[in-house]
């Protein structure tokens, strides 16, 4: 059975993984006959929003415990996690990717990557293994495999996409219920709710990122050299 | 457009609202063509359990301000509910479901329910329209509705099952994948995570029990005589 790496960076859209996306690509990775192997880094979230009020409110959560409520427990530390262990890769977005995953949210093109981050994408793509990329998530993909050129998308907005390029990436806009598959890169990304109004759309582009993923990593299979040098 | 009522109990398996429940209801709610509209009691949880380490925390969080990062922001107190101005009610389940909208965790038959919870389901009731229960939900609608003996399922455990009889409940087993229809009460149910092993096995019975919570809904329209006195 293939295993399919979700990293989370906590649990809610303002300071942590949007949860429907969440939920949405693990129901689709378990539907596809795959496993979905959560995982989070292990350290404070950059700070808590609350939900309701949308105010910051004084306490620290820790990315992997509170991550740890979407996957009903069945988590581990992202620093566990290994290209030969996994089959591929998706992010959910939501803040927390652009916050805990790395600080594109403070910093835009200039953000750096949570090492453990880094480290996965790197050795994913360097041994051929797809990377899925929901919503906000493309920055990270940008940020730590801009010198590649991915073809990425975050929608249609041209901040965002403009941030992307200046990283490296070739942004494509594209709707809310589409894909954008990087083929050499193995790479595929949709907006969600980036631009989605209602959970259906995003569950839309969610589905066929979780499809297209599965179908590169069954076709290829793992490779033992890199994707592109 | 029929609005579903989603009765929320904080965000997390073990001291709130299953995720993976709570985010199937709303997804299927709006692939039905009807509203979700989200609802929580603004007091504190009973407590904070770590999902990693299922340790209980030092710390106190409100139910309405975790629920509302499932909701994504869009929800309210539950006391601001009425049977008026919904045309159905679902409750995902989730240990705070029975520790936050009663404390049947802790008291079993003898439990008391939150009086915003109890006033909302007995009008809903009282107008003839339906109510669903995800999981361990069914315990709260037997406390609420116990004197009418509803039909119920909470899947197979005979302990919770007998516990439900107590408080006036007819149980009737049920598979994953199955919901239990009461007719005359208008009220639903599937045992979701009390037997699910997979999240495709709680969808499968999430998207029976809100397709048939909208049938009813739509079939009967709202009534002004209570379904059974």
């Amino acid at each position: 059975m293939l295993k399919i790496g979700v990293i989370l960076s906590g649990c809610g859209v303002m300071d942590g993984s949007e949860i429907h996306e969440s939920v949405l690509t693990i129901l689709a990775i378990d539907r596809a006959g795959a496993e979905a192997v959560c995982f989070a880094p292990d350290k404070n979230q950059k700070h808590v929003i609350n939900h309701l009020t949308q105010a910051e409110s004084r306490e620290s959560r820790n990315v992997l415990a509170e991550s740890a409520r979407i996957a009903r427990g069945k988590i581990q530390d992202l620093r566990k996690a290994t290209a030969d262990g996994l089959d591929a890769a998706i992010l959910p977005g939501g803040y927390g990717a652009a916050k805990n995953l790395c600080d594109f949210a403070f910093k835009g093109p200039d953000c750096e990557l949570d090492p453990d981050v880094r480290q996965i994408l790197s050795d994913l793509n360097a041994a051929g293994k797809p990377i899925g990329a929901i919503c906000i998530s493309p920055a990270v993909v940008a940020r730590a495999l801009g010198s590649k050129h991915p073809k990425l998308t975050i929608g249609t907005d041209p901040g965002t996409a403009g941030a992307l390029e200046k990283m490296g990436a070739k942004h494509q806009a594209a709707r809310v219920d589409e894909i954008v598959v990087d083929e050499d890169l193995r790479i595929v990304s949709t907006p969600a709710y980036m631009l989605a109004g209602r959970i259906s759309e995003a569950a839309a582009g969610i589905e066929k990122l979780v499809a297209e993923v599965v179908r590169l990593a069954r076709v290829a299979g793992p490779k033992k050299t890199p994707a592109r040098v």
